[in-house]
């Protein structure tokens, strides 16, 4: 782990990560095992103390009850256990209402505490794992009792969903700006915390022989895909208040869109990049219904397993009518310079053939083709962000052996093979990392929220008020046809000529 | 096998391989074993027989004892055996002078007979594989004698050196250019039968991501470098007429030089490809001595091996005074629009501490860099010849983990690795079935050895002439120091930071 | 005068113009000529008051006095000085001290007696013709006392120096980001109001044939100039106090550079327009010394004009020993994709042969040449600001008749021939308009004038701390030749060959 | 006249120019006043010595009756009138035919005279201004009877037609070789001796702006149009044979196709140019019957003149159901990578509505445009060939004045207003100067003659077959409307918004 960023070593002076939704599942889930990793390895700051805060009557003891099974703590490793017992000792737990003061005066009181322990002012991250409706108390409690003093920071990290539209995000935009400066604010997006969508920016811009290609003379698509193998599983319920345009594609997959379409940035800060991003966005117009294809997976009759003979329509908690997208495919459009007139496909589905999220870039046709008509397929540059991280070009080259045949190939990276002893850090481990680095790169900022929801909301008013059908298909296929037509139309080529050819299979 | 170059389909009728110094190492050990093994793998056409001529007394029988033990037939294979049996019915013997008209007249007689029997012309693949002191009047007899009849080919193979100059280069050629013509000669460079310069025409113009990239505003340097591990092992008479100039880089690398940079062909055909190679020629002119880093090794006292603490000047057959160059750094310069300001650096070296050939595509520091500085190193694109057939394009990517560091590593393709069941065929292999096919591109046409010694001659005079020292080199060194100097200071950047780490090690 | 902007279309509702100095010089001979200019073509708000505002005692009889030489009314055209009279009637004159609150209150009153006759908010535009030094109580009691109601506008217009480093150009704009928001404040940097200035934007991204040689790739070096043939004319005190690189380089050559070299922006809007300006700057480092040629000119004994034999220390107002440059040459670096490695050149003198103000753009050499070595010269295109308004692209043809000489000639856009009829606004006339249009493209955000000034003020702090001296230079003469040293230096090529060859002349 | 090419100081030694159909219109019109003014301006040889040849009963008085009209001799001007005088006896007729011996033997005796004279081999120029059919005995007498000897050189110069189609150029290029080298073989094409066509290789390889975007990234569509504004007036009975697309598509106007689409070559020597133009011509395809428009212009009844009211048919030499062609619109295709997807038209017609040879480069639309929709046009390069030589790119700039509104508008170079005392030498003057120079850049090649064929022999067999009929447009008309359409749907873009406004009009 000596990749740490070095921004960690400024981690001086007594923290304190105080986690509202305590009791939750993200918490128990995912925030406390977290925390424990980053505790466990070290890259935390040193004096670092956690307050969870429910409205449930908990303790300590009950709340690791609830987080421990979720730590994977190595029993047969003494040491890992005295950590975890040292870890537990840095928790503490205050009940309280989101929406009373008296609660966030505790908070208040018990970080004071730590302040005259340490005699100087403890830097403050507020993590709010709480459900939406009370984003907005919990927030002015904050700032109204819980401000850091002195030159301490504070920080307030929150998590999806932010807003249901453009009018209710901004309602809550204008409401945490009442509250907070933009610096102060970490809006999770966890798709900025995976390994390949970090590297990006340094493919991208840490690369000559990339950058003369990467623009519309020469590339003819992108397609930032989202594949799921299982259905709802019993969760329809949730799922259906927003479906698969607000859950993935409106956020992760436009959050990628951006780092791959972005002019570089004056510099690396989070500012520029952010500034970049914002700029793509602005070039994006809404989408129309006509460039989109909606699916809603039916069960497969003859699968072997219960999720696959579930259809969607037919998990508990969704309604019989419900119109709500399993699957979706939109065509955008960057209008700039750089794209003007390359489609970027974005495409997320559920219960589909495959689990898989990748970027990929296919390129034109070669120009003046030379060799017999046909015989080149396209280039295309995938970035696999996961499962199995890798960074393939297919391309290509002679077919060995006797003669002057063409044969597709790739130039290959892939990270289990490549980098075979190297644990690739959860998304989460590296957001909280960078929230306590002041880090913002990785954070969704308040103007690249407006766009996003610019961009989306008129097309999810057109869904919902119309009831417009999605197309039904099968759990467990490749998602509507209709979906590769769209794309087919817009100029994308599907040779079904090539398999990606990973050296870890072998 | 199956790969098979499409033109063999043609080889329809009764073909004759005549072998002219048929008694000598080059035929016992490379050709008659090539022959085998196309014959073995069913790559001749069906009706070919084997004429070897030579001064000595042999028959059929003999020089089968000569040339089987190369064959490496599976002598547990009772079927390669009978088919080997079969091959060698095909094989005849004439005896002959090669300045006489008696023994080519039997040479056509032998064929006549064969064109009586298929009762249609035959055609007329000549070998020579004969010292070049006699290419004059074995060609002269062959034109007198032993020309194809009717609309059956006649072909002549000839072997390097093709002169020893400009002006005993432009002799032979004006020599065969009154007796055959240009479809007619076949000059091998064997390196153009090798897999992966052969991929070079593909690679560059089969890939759309290559091109945009592919000149001086993105490239930074081209390496195209032989190396051997290993001295003149006793040859060194014979080596030090030619010397490493003459022997590598006059041809071999030159050849690949035009592949690297040649502008595309207008297709695929032999004479569009060659006028580009010779276009390319024609844009650079005469290597200068202040452009040329000369060495010669000495042996390593410490070295484990006889051969290794053996120096040039100890091997028997070396002039005790020898200025010969084993090793040769060489800067050369395309003036033209892609390649104007773009070092191409030639190197060739005996015993020095590796053996491999590549070339080596240097891209230019990101422009406009917004990481570290000093991060990033260069990418850069090589495609290893041999051994290990490999393409990869060395980048940089982001550390895997934490942080936001970069880190060189690489996109890969190695043969061994991705195409772990393919037999690569042997250069001669390819070379010959070419030559049946009538495929002309993979050999050297009289113009372009025109240009390729009009670029060396100066040079090697002014090399003979002056008697310039070579520096020395320690056996298993990297070579003269001078030669990494001369690349820095045109603009190669050693980092030192990388080495390739390539799949098949694994 | 019909391509008046369409936004001018708006100017619905009553205006007020509030001239704070009226009693200065920038009043009398820029200010209130080109209200009366706009007033008699029609080009404000038709129902628009002006409110003199001095210290001094006057009426509006005696402010006109002082003006209305200035305004070059045709006093032969009887409905012009109608017009004339009409203009009178609606300025007023309010006396009152910069620093007081009385004043501000009457010219409240007046405002609201306006809208008491209009029954509706009147758009209110403040601009400071006064000294640097009243800036602060000035804008602090307009905001206290003269806001604009109901969702009329505040408009504050304010003139350079905006402060004197970089220390005081923050306190002032904190000062003024106390009381107005950005949208209220436009600062006028009058060089923005220039037409080929303004063609800057449509030239570069209008234009398909400009953008693929916009690069490092293909341009060589980007040169600024600013070149006057007179001195300070007996005005060399006040000159004294700032300098020709304050006075001219920091500020107008500055923003003609971010125009040169900023990306495409996302739209046309001010806000996009100058997001693109401030990435620009953040890629500019600080000047340094060792990249800046400094002058200051002495009298030429054999100048036929009392002027040219005056030397800068001769004027009766500079200090005898006096370092301050009266011409400078810096050489800017842009590090950024487009532009890394090339040198962007500002340069300004005074007293110099000629005058003029252009930005030349020169083109790298022909890569590949295969013309006679020497006989291609670079491309340029110009772009001359004033006088005489022009776009020219240098370039290379045919020498007419026999023969295959070439010979450098032009493309030429000469505004004074194409344009023959029509009358270029003057800057002052553009910018008043678009103050009352609100569109703020061409004012200086803050955050660009805090970009500027973080780039010369270790300059200027180091020339003044160092007393460094300037290098003297003749009156008349090009400067100093180490001026154009530098710029050879850094890959200028002077091939003195050419001289531009405009059609007017003829 | 200072800018002849420096070959012409080879000029040393005696010449003979023979003209054979001494007694023809192109003779008398053409290429006996072209010697005169050669002659009068020096740019011959010094001794250079004329032989007409013809059947008819000539002296050289009878013949200077003949050509004298055409040789615009000042009678004003003494000197010139001596200089007549003396050319005129430079001169000698021989009577001959043209397929005997007999002629040619007199020729050579009369040069043999000449030889004797001068004590040296002359150096011989044969001119074949005769009829097609005497092409083949001309020339095998011309070998027979007249070589040079020793090291002086023969020329032979042939004007079109050469040959009907693939088959018959074929047939004669055949019989050129078997008696000349390429090298003595100098085909006229008149258009490749105009300045603006010569001019093409300077302005493409001379400029660095004009490379980056010379390729079918951005440039949409490539149009050279040949128009004449008047019918064939009396001589359609010569003209029917042959048709627009003979007459001047197939040679003039895929002469300058080749000279805007081939690469750079690698020296500018004739054979590398050459080479290049073959090379272009290698990659388009034949042009088929789809890709066409013809058409044949009828009468304008309402026509002010008698011409103007001639249909085609009309002439009296025209068969009354011709459907040749007199106007012809092709799309061609360079299926190359610099031009893939671009469309080439060709577009030729007579007794249309004005007079014009050009070149015209329409780039592409601007991507990304952030101006508001359709306000920018697309770019043109117009290098117009005739009348009024000149240059210009139409840009956008903006409109001049308030606002922020584009315009189109031009950078211009009109031959006429900035070479304005410089005569540009006809078409013949250069290309005789250049086969006296042995200057073959400019004349066309057995194999680029060859292309030109196999790429137009298809489409006109099919017309001729098929009797196609052409479309009927008015005389000074457009031509058909169908030709714009053909272009539209071919990528064109006719916005009709623009005039040239070339400044000497002014």
């Amino acid at each position: 782990l000596e990749s740490l960023h070095e921004s960690h070593r400024d981690f001086i002076g007594p923290h304190v990560f105080v986690l509202f939704g305590a009791s939750g599942d993200l918490a128990k889930k995912k925030i406390y095992p977290t925390l424990w990793w980053l505790f466990r390895d070290k890259l935390l700051p040193k004096d670092t103390l956690f307050i969870g805060y429910a409205r449930s009557d908990l303790t300590v003891p009950t709340l690791r009850e609830k987080f421990e099974k979720f730590c994977k703590v190595r029993t047969d490793d003494p040491e890992q256990k005295a950590a975890f017992e040292e870890f537990i000792k840095r928790n503490s737990y205050i009940k309280g209402q989101y929406d009373t003061d008296e609660g966030y005066e505790n908070v208040n009181t018990a970080i004071a505490q730590m302040e005259e322990l340490y005699k100087t002012p403890v830097k403050r991250l507020f993590y709010l794992a709480v459900p939406q409706n009370v984003f907005q108390p919990v927030t002015k409690l904050i700032k109204k009792h819980c401000m850091a003093t002195g030159d301490a920071w504070t920080r307030v990290v929150i998590e999806k969903p932010f807003g249901y539209d453009d009018v209710t995000s901004k309602a809550l935009s204008d409401h945490l700006a009442g509250l907070f400066t933009e610096e102060q604010i970490y809006r999770i997006d966890h798709y900025l915390g995976k390994e390949m969508v970090q590297n990006l920016v340094i493919l991208r811009f840490g690369n000559r022989f990339i950058s003369p290609s990467w623009n519309r003379d020469h590339i003819a698509a992108v397609t930032i895909s989202f594949k799921e193998d299982f259905g709802t599983q019993g969760r329809g319920g949730y799922f259906d208040n927003s479906g698969i345009i607000r859950d993935i594609m409106q956020n992760h997959l436009m959050q990628i869109l951006t780092l791959v379409a972005m002019e570089k940035p004056a510099t690396i800060n989070a500012e520029d990049i952010r500034n970049e991003k914002v700029k793509v966005l602005k070039c994006i117009k809404p989408v129309e219904l006509k460039d989109v294809v909606l699916g809603q997976y039916v069960g497969d009759p003859e699968s072997k397993t219960e999720d696959g003979r579930t259809g969607y329509l037919d998990d508990a908690g969704v309604p019989k009518d419900s119109v709500t997208p399993t699957f979706a495919t939109a065509l955008l459009r960057v209008n700039n310079e750089r794209w003007d007139g390359v489609p970027f496909f974005l495409r997320c589905g559920k219960a589909v053939n495959e689990r898989k999220a990748e970027v990929r870039i296919q390129y034109k046709d070669v120009a003046g083709d030379i060799f017999d008509k046909g015989k080149l397929k396209r280039d295309e540059l995938v970035i696999r962000v996961q499962p199995n991280e890798a960074v393939y070009m297919k391309l290509m080259t002679k077919k060995p052996g006797f003669g002057f045949d063409t044969e597709e190939c790739e130039l290959d990276l892939t990270y289990n093979s490549r980098y075979k002893d190297i644990r690739l850090p959860d998304a989460y481990e590296r957001l909280i990392c960078d929230v306590l680095s002041g880090f913002q790169y990785n954070f969704v900022r308040t103007d690249e929220l407006e766009h996003a929801w610019r961009i989306f909301t008129p097309l999810l008013k057109k869904i919902e008020n119309d009831r417009v059908k999605p197309i039904q298909y099968k759990f467990g296929s490749r998602g509507p046809e209709e979906s590769d037509q769209l794309m087919r139309d817009a100029g994308y080529v599907f040779s079904g000529t090539y398999k990606w050819n990973p050296p870890h299979k072998l």
